[in-house]
């Protein structure tokens, strides 16, 4: 019988600093010849406008799946639009062995793999974050990027000015305590070491000129076909890593430039191999460097594995 | 939170019966405009020989996959190579609604399906059945049909004489009583008014000249590229039909002429627009029909809803 942890009790286990261990041997995996990820599955629901994914995958260690749900009316009634549901195979039979409701654990899942990376590809002394976005998943890369660099200040570039006034509230909510400041693209991008997009961009949000040398910039938004965030011009000098080259040339960002790296002319490298020590990061503090996140079912598949085992932790403690 | 329905007891509220409505209705579904089919998701666990699934679609009132999994050591451990479980989307809020483990119910699940095409293409006065394979799927093949045409003696081909022999007794268990003749391919086609294979085949397990006019043909096995069950010298004067046509071509036996129906030479029509009444069935007595079943996730669906309704009836009369 499938163990089910449910929405209040994952809530309650995941933080920035759970999801954090999980997604980074989640990425280091993913960079090994022992892990695949299987095509991912864009399917709508009976109304068309609202849509559920299933990503998939497998490692030396768990295989399973993770269902996302994006239903178009939940806002309206109080509920989010984003649901997601791990599903972690039980590989003793065969049996779908834990389903986890995870909605809370997947911002933070996301965000921890923006964390990662920085903590690999930006400067140590990182501290004015610019971030495009204020909505739900903006607060949790500003969370997650505050636990592993000296960050002070915060430019929230939102389409929404109120919105991005709001969003120093919403952080310290969130438990983060910087300075916020709403901000122009230009100037954002012109005082940051650390640029974040998690937006639904269809096109770039700001132009590459505007970003200092060694920079570090994280493209999270872009999970689909025509997603579009980062000036494609940034990655002809900056150094380019993703989660899992296949499918970012795919659905994440850069699908802009796949000619050019598949005809080899942009260099693309996996972060679990800067992880694992086989490939450099920055070379100098002068680099810019773009890590683009487009979500890999690995990622949920150790998030998943992680609730399972602080579930069974909480509840011999008698706490669940 | 979502509901599970175990194994334990989808198993007994499953039935040949039971089975054979929601098949139709979502073979019905298939042949509309409201519902899709997703790409299937091949996948494979830690162990590369265990392999898992993913089939999932929408229709005009559900939505939702299946994960059906084979486990290479299962038998060696006294469980059964195939799992199977549905996963139903709540479509008020996206989340997953209803957990269903469906392996007994995925058996008849498949075998409702050559029913109600049976039912819909073969001579009503069908008497004597060919089946290729003795294995677990044929068993339930069997019983479908039993319920649906007046069959009186079965000829099963089987690789292993041993199984063959032993399928009379494993088909009275399963509550079916029939002659049962083990017997050569071409005895038992030559013999047939409806053939049926329920086999792993990679390569056409019979003649097309030793099909009498007028017998109906059923390829259940194959669901995969590369498997191959019927010769297809039988689809150039035969009528065609299947559950899905985009997937019949793609895995399923019609993989093998897919040039042929692309260019029009061959015509395969969904068995949803023959229940219809929107495409015909058989033109005469004399017609060869062929139908081939390379599953589709709607069906799985409707029986998911099926027996997620049967278990609320059997716990509200206190059975469950």
């Amino acid at each position: 019988m499938a163990t089910f942890i449910p929405e209040s009790l994952s809530s309650r286990l995941i933080s920035h600093a759970a999801a954090f261990e999980p997604v980074r041997r989640a990425l280091v995996a993913a960079a090994s010849d022992t892990a695949t990820v299987f095509p991912a599955v864009i399917a709508r629901a009976s109304d068309p406008r609202d849509t559920f994914s299933i990503k998939s995958g497998s490692t030396a260690e768990l295989a399973g799946l993770k269902v996302g749900a994006f239903w178009h009316n939940n806002p309206a009634r109080g509920l989010p639009r984003h649901n997601s549901t791990i599903l972690l195979i039980d590989q003793d039979c065969g049996r779908i062995g834990a389903v986890v409701e995870a909605a809370a654990a997947n911002a933070y899942r996301t965000a921890a793999a923006n964390a990662v990376a920085a903590q690999a590809l930006a400067r140590p002394d990182s501290r004015t974050l610019a971030i495009f976005g204020a909505g739900n998943q903006a607060l949790y890369e500003v969370g997650a990027l505050a636990r592993i660099l000296p960050l002070t200040r915060v430019h929230v570039v939102a389409r929404e000015r109120q919105k991005a006034e709001g969003f120093a509230k919403r952080l310290k909510d969130h438990g983060v305590d910087l300075e916020v400041s709403p901000s122009s693209p230009e100037e954002a991008c012109r005082a940051a070491d650390v640029i974040v997009t998690a937006t639904p961009s269809r096109a770039p949000l700001f132009e590459a000129a505007w970003v200092r040398p060694g920079t570090h910039v994280a493209g999270m938004g872009s999970d689909a076909r025509g997603k579009h965030e980062l000036p494609v011009e940034l990655h002809e000098t900056a150094r380019l890593f993703c989660d899992l080259p296949s499918q970012s040339v795919e659905i994440g960002e850069f699908q802009h430039v796949r000619e050019r790296i598949e005809s080899g002319a942009l260099v693309l490298s996996p972060i679990g191999a800067v992880l694992e020590g086989r490939c450099p990061s920055r070379l100098s503090p002068e680099d810019i460097t773009v890590f683009d996140s487009s979500g890999i079912a690995l990622q949920d598949l150790y998030v998943g594995q992680f609730l399972l085992e602080a579930a069974k932790d909480a509840a011999e403690r008698g706490e669940a």
